[in-house]
């Protein structure tokens, strides 16, 4: 059903405040590109909405504003119908809410694009006697074919690689590491709804022994001695994952090979902490 | 206005083929994680919709099933609402369409996170003169203060890092390079909508020379010899700024640092070429 076939007036004068009173716009923060961000947290009737959408364009175009951002926490679902009869259209949605987007030029629309990538973490933890901390997982593609396999997970959205690194292997295993660094990376293309997925292969140095498994996700864990790992079929016929062996003798036996570690730097612009992955060893040892 | 509130069963008999006929389910695809994918593609009635979800949901329980998703297009937003009244949250949206979820089971919900980057690039592009491919763009937070910076840009979903240095450079200023290889990467959290990028800094040799820079973005284009970029204020002030200078000649200068470069991989469950980004220079020179 369309909103623009219920009489806009009607609805209009219920909800202004003032029978006499127009329509106001809706509150909107400037963002730092020209453009507006409206952030809805109260509920409102749909043909309101509308009526406060319209008149907000008009004001905003006057002022030259370029993109209009809509942030809809998902309470107010009933509005995402109008908001794209109006123009706009989707640029992101979390569970809580849904984001929309509209471009007032003419000239060419300049919407930054959504999050197009997963970024994920392999962990190599390696202790002094030559096993690596391996699972089995209760799910997945790697379930029920015996495959022991390294610990791995997702980064979250405002968290280090590094630390999900740490993260990741502590949740899985029970065993607490400090990181070494990056061996490796690759990109996996469309691995879910035509989104692509950067996995980092780190190195990491167990600080502790026990292994407590996580219940939910993981079958079983366990030191295994890295010839038994590298030998596995799987091991042997995915290309990917001979490298991973390769990589890890040649960082950890031979001692010729060095990857990327994290170097804290500060930031001019962010006003955060940031850290540089880069081949510290090459560049330390120059010095 | 609420979709309940409109009498069920007289829509429901009108899109009913048969008078007598239940309400038939959603048609649906499984997927690799025992959930099952609904892509609706042709319009529907809110409520004739509600009660196929109802009926299908049912149904999916009983078959065990875990993760439902549902793909709207952008067209079909007036279902929006009634999937999220019937327990559906948002999962994530691109332009043309929302994909919303829901978990049937009562045991731990282990749907993915929705993608939670950008993956951008930083192109070094140094000829043999020492000169470095540098850009003035129109808009941004470097725009009007005399800054040259290098070109960047924004690894689309399903394109390679190393593709993306390649294209981002000929986007920008019309010159032609072959990739070498990632001097550095970082994340910078936050830097959009609570999301994070990751950037990749990389070094191109030209295969090219004239600049023919676009219009829409870049105010100016020019071969910068090194040292002026190296010696810009911001390039002095910024502390990754000025790893981008020391990386840079340490790789090109005194040869003594090497990054990641990537080199092809088959990929045993993906069907498909994947690349492996690491020390290649490294573990080349051991073998």
């Amino acid at each position: 059903m369309s909103v623009s076939t219920i009489p806009a007036p009607k609805l209009g004068e219920r909800l202004c405040e003032n029978g006499f009173e127009h329509p106001k716009i809706l509150p909107a923060i400037d963002d730092a590109h020209g453009g507006v961000i409206v952030d809805l947290n109260e509920p409102m009737d749909p043909q309101h909405f509308a009526t406060l959408l319209r008149s907000s364009l008009l004001h905003w175009n006057l002022k030259g504003k370029h993109g209009v951002w809509i942030k809809l926490p998902i309470n107010l679902v009933n509005l995402v119908e109008t908001a794209v009869k109006e123009g706009f259209w989707y640029h992101h949605a979390e569970p809580s809410y849904l984001m929309l987007v509209y471009w007032i030029p003419q000239t060419g629309c300049t919407i930054p694009i959504n999050a197009s990538h997963r970024v994920a973490v392999a962990a190599i933890v390696l202790n002094q006697n030559k096993e690596v901390l391996v699972v089995q997982e209760k799910r997945g593609r790697f379930h029920g074919i015996g495959y022991w396999k390294l610990p791995t997970g997702v980064v979250d959205a405002g968290e280090e690689v590094f630390a999900a690194a740490i993260r990741e292997v502590k949740e899985e295993t029970g065993v607490d590491t400090e990181f070494v660094e990056i061996l490796a990376f690759r990109e996996v293309q469309n691995s879910f709804f035509g989104k692509s997925d950067l996995s980092f292969l780190c190195m990491l140095r167990p600080l502790s022994v026990e292994i407590k498994k996580q219940e939910l996700e993981i079958e079983a864990a366990q030191w295994m001695p890295f010839e038994e790992f590298a030998v596995q079929p799987l091991t042997q016929k995915h290309e990917p994952f001979k490298y991973v062996v390769e990589l890890c003798l040649a960082n950890v036996e031979e001692k010729f090979y060095t990857g990327f570690s994290p170097r804290p730097v500060s930031s001019y612009f962010e006003d955060q902490l940031n850290y540089l992955y880069m081949n510290s060893n090459e560049l330390d040892k120059s010095s």
